[in-house]
């Protein structure tokens, strides 16, 4: 029997390929290869780092909680209650036979970005050196499970190793961020880790649910929550205290990105009705945009930088959704609007020195048409990265050559990650640097910069903008 | 007089022009290049291959009832009428002179994909030489026409000669489908010609005739369509007898891909109006949605594929309609939507085991955004190909990087060539081969595959993926 | 200190890189690089020509009056008030300023055309040999400015030595044409420059000021407008008029391209409403649509090409619109739609021989969706080349591939640079010429056309498509 084929990671992977192009790029993708990776946009716990706790085992660690690989399996007909979905903790024999489903199932993730995410982390953090496959299922997996038994495989051990600068969490508002407290307080660990201002349910009252929730806002934030003036009191209350704890963002995913105003009596009156439980989904539409707005105003009073991601439709599967719960493969993008959307919040705020606004996407026809241009006049608008679906190769390529005619380079966020597998951090920030090298290369070798402009912005989209977009 | 500029067809052609590149996208192609042609969806008429009676003349086989190739005659100031479109029968005259606009219009194709078909037609069949132009239209014409009177240039001889190993047709409801079945039962034909149940028109009870049509559903089904359940029942019937006939799909274009619920009593209230001729278009819509819902019922319960072909406004210029009839060059897309469309049927038959579910698009913003992801969660939904005015180079290449990241290739339908004429099937299906080969060839080059996984996701593409996408 | 970066305009910039693409884009390039220019829609004011007085200052002449430019810097954190904008005359203090403002934040322009356009100009027409930069400005501040005392900087001597055959200018209905017709009659300048009629204001009669508009168009027409059908007859006679000075085209841009119509007794009562100002925002959108297919009927009666710029929300940062005016940089386009929006008008007059219909956007998801397929088919609708934010190198590119493969190369209206920026014009039809080149090129590398139809396609492009689509 022959040797299963090897896995093994070419050093110009995702480089162009003419000889010309990937010369230069070579050396662009040197200049920013080993800079520290600023992630200021992810859903990795802080209690994961502050624990310390080694990872369980290979399934609970590349699988089970993953929905971009658990998504592929489940489209090829393995049913997620098979790959533990939603499980904590698994058995051995469990944790096996999920990895087993995986690596028997490789070539579903040919062309994707998974692909290379995942063989980047077992070859690069793990030393694996075969591919995959149904046959290689049992040896992979003993050798990552040996290795997360020892210590520099642990959180800490490997955020020092991955270069991570700083790295931010996604917090619920009622948090308490004792995680991150302990953590900053910890002085053998020196690692940044911040939180992030996530206030999404509190903004949906139409959503079941959502007057208890803004109770327990209340007590919190020790304000009342019983008026609209009291939810925005209680909002910017909460704010101060993710910013007392390091907080220099807040995220909004919403159905849509409108930003419309409400008068304020209107508001209250929806406020009052929704508390009540007597909301129509269109009522509860119109004060979530006058909240979202709110929290624009928010962020020009106190600096949090706001981040939008809108326009997926979440929970696709309803009878997935009720069986194994949200963020398990079936959020479907539908198509999003920024023009009109922001224009109220736009035209209030664009121009504010305190705002910082980053719009992301994952419809991409927005990128040419709505987000370039609103980015290359107002200089509170960050284009964000390529985000979800289009966070892999040949989207960001695209996304590129979408974006930077219209706002150029400066205008861009820098590369978020927003991922929760941790593992995956670096190998997500070198493909970015790659594709950036390589895109950048491009334009060298067309004529259209010249090399050392683009070591300087090869450097800069890696050192700077993340820097600058995120206030960091 | 110098000699015309000669017709030759490269081996090369549509291969990436990196030479690293195209050296791997040689080798792929290589494996694919004689494969059988699987053809699951198109528009061959099934008695052509049962009477096997030559073809006509050149610009019947050509140009007239061709609408990718009169199209664009007609923009260029030709008009249908001096095309022959709409007639069935030309003179020899009518024919030549056809002929002669055609090659006098040569290079308003420049850049498209009906000139490397044509092109190829003409090389690879017919034995032309020579580029067409007005001066050397009547060579070729004669040179096809003499050709066209030798037996291995009869129908049932070029579906040989062109490898076909399955060809669909696409047929009415109430087709009696007899061609397909004496070409069953034909023992010197070893063909495998399956019918295609169509059902659209019986789905839009707000157009003129509906009625007509049920009635005719029902006397064809021995089953009474006065009332919507007795319209179901019919179709059950008649998807019966297409099963026994040899189809795998069921095939639906209408304006928009909803597929809404109506309560049932509803259902029979505009059923019953729309019998009566008393509905409005907007009843009509919400009908036919219904029962898109309930085709894909029909198709859990007796397995026949369900493809979806919508939003194209057929008949865009009503005058030339009313003059030379439907599919005469003037249906234009109009933007699509699935993720919301598609979500009743999902959330009811999404993982149904029965169901595979395909759906086509002319309007590419959503193959990053809707259909892959869609795709690439649930295992009834493989991705159609690009289609129409989509099955050309650069849009087949935009195809598959839009989708391949999200949906990998193991998600996708493979090739569907969709075409009424008939000797440019082998064109249609080798140009899909090359382009493949490419697009793979480039992930080899830029190290996000390897040589082996290439090759058997080429060959997969064109051996595998119709065969499980179509039940093959 | 070392000597600043020189700027160096390479001869292949733009070209592809690939040595093989390379090779024949530059034989393409060569045989069109120095043709005549044909601007068949632009913003150049026709007075400038006709008193050929010298620029008055590098500021003035590259930034001030050029939201492309100033738009980036505005987004950088600059002022428009610091860049002069909606100011005629500058200090020279004043001048300089601004321009050390521009050179100072040189890399918000990296991979943006207006680099592209800044370098051709500053090197080409100026003989500028270093990159900008705060270092540099002054030098080249004093550089430019030094020519542009000179004889052979003034706009008639540029106008030759820029080689423009024909200059469309962009004008009111009401106004005289005075500049033009003197321009025409001096026997000095052989240039040809010829008006555009640009009626939008006159078809919002929702708009604030509409009805003294129409009061004046009266005027100007001696013709009452005090009906719709007045106001159709001043039309007639204004577009007279223009023709009589020239005009090929009447250009519209409105928020959204539809051209339903009315019964003539509502399109009164509506005028009549909204010359009494009692008219809503839908009944205004309503006439307006009425009126844009009352256009394409006079376009059939007076032969006038009809342009449309649809779907860009004009003003979007109210305070700045207050401010600074119109057409500062923050135009956002908005989602566009042709198929539906185009039929009533297509319907009617699709296949009018008179009809030539140049549909233009900066949504570029309708290119091969709906342009090309409209192109494809109806013989008056030309493809309008990518406008405003899609005019640059990989949005051309875009552009190229999403609509050749359906429209061909023949149903493109050439290029058209819509720029008030005079001295840009050259490097806007050079840019042109080079993208044409290496997209041209790169099909001939495929071998999907052969070298003798790339030449005469590349010469077509340039020479003859904007001839023909506005009957030059």
């Amino acid at each position: 029997m022959s040797s299963p084929p090897p896995l093994s990671l070419h050093p110009d992977r995702l480089l162009p390929v003419d000889p010309t192009v990937r010369d230069i790029a070579r050396r662009l993708y040197e200049a920013v290869e080993g800079l520290p990776i600023i992630s200021p946009h992810g859903h990795v716990d802080a209690r994961m780092l502050l624990d310390d706790v080694p990872f369980a085992d290979p399934a609970t660690l590349f699988v089970t909680p993953d929905h971009y690989v658990t998504r592929l399996l489940h489209a090829s007909g393995v049913s997620l209650g098979a790959l533990g979905v939603g499980r904590t903790q698994l058995s051995e024999d469990d944790a096996r036979q999920i990895w087993r489903l995986l690596c028997s199932h490789w070539p579903v993730y040919r062309g994707t970005p998974v692909r290379f995410w995942l063989e980047s982390e077992l070859a690069q953090i793990f030393g694996v050196q075969v591919r995959p496959s149904a046959r290689t299922a049992d040896d992979i997996y003993d050798t990552v499970a040996a290795k997360l038994e020892q210590p520099e495989f642990r959180p800490r051990a490997l955020f020092d190793r991955f270069g991570i600068s700083v790295l931010a969490t996604t917090d619920d508002p009622c948090d308490d961020l004792s995680a991150h407290a302990a953590l900053a307080a910890d002085e053998s660990f020196r690692g940044r880790v911040i939180p992030t201002f996530r206030p999404d349910r509190y903004l949906e009252p139409a959503s079941k649910g959502w007057a208890d929730l803004v109770d327990r806002l209340g007590k919190v934030a020790d304000v009342d929550t019983g008026t609209y003036a009291g939810w925005a009191a209680a909002m910017e209350n909460r704010r101060q205290y993710f910013i007392r704890h390091g907080a220099v963002s807040a995220d909004h995913s919403h159905q849509d990105a409108r930003t419309d105003p409400l008068e304020p009596a209107e508001a209250e009156r929806i406020y009052a009705a929704a508390r009540a439980g007597d909301v129509t989904a269109a009522e509860g539409d119109a004060l979530r945009r006058h909240m979202v707005l709110e929290m624009a105003r928010m962020s020009c009073d106190d600096g949090l930088v706001m981040t939008l991601h809108p326009a997926v439709r979440r929970g696709h599967h309803g009878p997935t959704l009720e069986e194994f719960g949200p963020d398990t493969g079936h959020d479907i993008p539908v198509p999003v609007e920024f023009t009109d959307a922001l224009r109220p919040l736009l035209e209030r705020f664009g121009t504010h020195p305190n705002l910082h606004l980053v719009p992301f996407t994952v419809d991409e026809t927005v990128f040419s048409s709505e987000i370039a241009p609103l980015a290359g006049f107002y200089p509170s608008v960050y284009v964000g990265a390529p985000w979800w679906f289009l966070d892999a190769p040949d989207a960001v390529r695209r996304f590129r050559a979408a974006v930077t005619e219209t706002a150029g380079f400066a205008r861009t966020s820098g590369f978020i990650d927003d991922t929760r597998a941790f593992c995956s951090i670096p190998a997500r920030h070198d493909m970015s640097r790659r594709l950036d090298s390589g895109f950048i290369a491009q334009l060298v070798a067309e004529h259209r910069l010249d090399l050392d402009e683009a070591l300087d912005t090869a450097v800069d989209l890696v050192a700077q903008r993340p820097v600058e977009a995120f206030k960091l």
